[in-house]
């Protein structure tokens, strides 16, 4: 089963939703999920019968099977191992954050090449110096990688990464590096979102 | 001159781009830009033409005169005052990036429904308690609200921005808070994005 883009875009707020509700809430409703999540309710219900089947007439959804489906969906059950180049503040602020766990990545390591960085963060993860990285993405088999690094180092650092074999790098420069056929790019650029919205309330 | 989305999302790339330039380079061409952002010649040519009128055969920009272009553009010159709800980890993160003053905001303070968070953050920017919100916003003049607080709380803090006068909302919480007509929402979920790429490489 392939799912859209904007379907797989939807799931973590469901997941994040149904796990957000007290523990003894066994079901929940389609229109439940719609309203809790500002979304329509047809949307929902089409959604979420392409990853479990439908609720049931007058019960809905039982919620943790439920997650069990999003989890699937997601790849939580085989977690993708994905490092960090670049540990300075948005670097750190991903490392930190315990969000990404839950949506099928598992966050291994970060790498500066600020060697003065070299050591365990706030949340236990470590900072390798940028030496390190080929080797450990080699021995830890990472295939995910996080570019927080300045624009004028991400093309080397995305290089550097695709030698190391990872096959999908999320890019935060402000730059759009290129990749080889076969490695998967994804630009986000905060500045750009930000732009776009200011300039919608000139 | 009303410029589209996507138009408006790589200008800060190229302001971004020129900036970086060494001070000597006084000159730049479309196509050097493109080459050093990996983007198409031609777009480039097109977008800069919207922004600033064509560059001179063989010689290209004027440099510094297209940062202007490329800033007035983007409403650099009348910075937009913008607050953050939540001084979580990605609140500070956000308090503490100076990249955003680039692009036409101005993030004036943090806020916090955590008393214990009140005080200046390491980039000097002060964190108020929430209670402190709408005077704050309505004595500065706050039209930007970025939301980085908890899921449960979203919808609380938006509704608090708009009471208070903020007219554009960037949203990192993974729900789709509701606001009335007239008011901007923007939700940027990056557990979404990164669903999406992990989901690509299955």
């Amino acid at each position: 089963m392939s799912l859209s883009d904007t379907v797989i875009r939807r799931l973590p707020l469901y997941l994040h939703f149904l796990r957000q509700q007290p523990e003894n809430v066994q079901n929940v409703s389609a229109t439940g999920i719609a309203a809790g999540l500002g979304l329509g309710d047809v949307q929902v219900r089409k959604d979420l019968a392409l990853i479990s089947g439908a609720g049931k007439p007058k019960i809905g959804y039982d919620r943790l099977e439920l997650i069990d489906a999003l989890e699937d969906a997601l790849g939580n059950r085989n977690k993708k191992p994905a490092v960090i180049a670049g540990a300075g503040k948005l670097g750190t602020a991903f490392l930190e954050f315990d969000g990404f766990d839950d949506f099928g990545i598992n966050i291994a390591a970060a790498f500066d090449c600020d060697a003065k960085k070299t050591g365990y963060s706030g949340s236990g993860k470590y900072i390798y110096p940028m030496a390190d990285f080929e080797d450990f993405c080699r021995t830890e088999n990472i295939v995910i990688g996080i570019v927080t690094v300045p624009a004028s180092a991400a093309q080397d650092v995305c290089d550097k990464m695709v030698a190391s074999g990872i096959k999908a790098i999320w890019n935060f420069a402000p730059v759009r590096p290129t990749v080889p056929d076969g490695v998967l790019l994804q630009n986000e650029n905060l500045a750009s979102s930000l732009a776009l919205l200011s300039s919608r309330l000139a």
